[in-house]
């Protein structure tokens, strides 16, 4: 399999197939473009006919994009690995948790910026990106509570990975959270997934001006 | 099962599940709350502890909410009913083009959004709007060609039901479409789910002004 995806350093939503593959050794070939340039589209026509990132080329030559779908079929095709919860009622939740992120916290996306590189302490607090946050750390709390740790539904899943980018976020950009929501944050920043995503985008020297000045 | 459910005029996000469990006859409780009034969060909490419509409480008790996550688990739950498409490349297409439904389409969501009541015809053409207008019709158009119709993926199925929404903002605000997407919005106009998704939504008298006028 071949996955397409933007620069580390900022694109969270590659991030997330990314992680959840290296966490579970699902080999795959890596196919990086850089965003906000001129040939940044042509480039990722070559490899994604969808013309987005990230995308996953399946073995059978089908592509598929959105992480939300790239993740559901990489679980169905690899039944024995636990990407989501065993018991049904928790993936359900899991499932309800990762599409509520890949459909919204539009005020976070927008003020609050995957930037691993970057520390923007204090900025970007809207209200609503504010309000986002505080509907994120909610989640992650009832979900630590009701499941025991470490990660959301006990072992790292899908969920996780889908998470993973909002956690880069709150590292750059600081805000508070709650002690439970923090200690989840930490756990997962520290996971080798996602400390190899992040130190492939500690190397990255491409900037996106837009990107490197906060509001 | 239950679904809780907004205005069937309005709830773009309701509708889907709603259509998708009536097509293919699995029976369920319906629960309306409506929207825009200052009980409307805590009317939808004493179902849907999520607070968000819509949301299916399964028979585990277990609640599911955001509609990709409620369809995928629906087709989990009734393996033998053909929600996704039976072959594995077209199924990782069909969660593709869900997704970027789910996620996407922002401009379009706001400006042309969902009053079946309404006729708006040429209203709410911003640019942004339009640009998703002509991808929606892109997407259809592919899947139209590359699986034969009459529907997304041959016959009714979880895409559809993402679209079906789509469909409706269309008849409201008539913005054009390509001869092959016109003819899909039809039929799917025209299915059975939707038709009876539509006339509940024609006996409602609840309104909320802001979407009584268009920009």
């Amino acid at each position: 399999m071949k996955l397409v995806i933007g620069d580390k350093n900022y694109s969270s939503w590659s991030m997330r197939p990314w992680v959840l593959m290296k966490h579970f050794g699902i080999p795959f070939e890596e196919v990086a473009v850089q965003l906000g340039e001129p040939d940044t589209l042509a480039s990722i026509l070559k490899h994604s006919p969808s013309g987005k990132v990230p995308c996953l080329i399946m073995d059978n030559g089908a592509s598929v994009w959105e992480s939300v779908a790239i993740l559901e079929t990489l679980a169905e095709q690899f039944p024995d690995v636990p990407m989501w919860p065993r018991d049904a009622a928790a993936r359900a939740h899991a499932r309800s948790v990762s599409a509520e992120m890949h459909a919204g916290f539009a005020e976070l996306r927008t003020n609050m910026w995957m930037n691993i590189h970057a520390s923007f302490p204090g900025k970007g607090a809207t209200p609503g990106a504010l309000a986002d946050v505080a509907r994120v750390d909610a989640l992650w709390s009832a979900c630590l509570d009701q499941y025991g740790g470490p990660f959301l539904f006990g072992e790292f899943g899908i969920a996780d990975a889908m998470y993973a980018p909002v956690v880069m976020r709150f590292n750059t950009w600081q805000p508070r959270l709650s002690e439970a929501a923090a200690a989840y944050a930490r756990r997962l920043t520290n996971a080798p997934a996602v400390q190899a995503w992040i130190a492939d985008a500690m190397h990255e020297t491409h900037t996106i001006d837009y990107y490197e000045t906060p509001a």
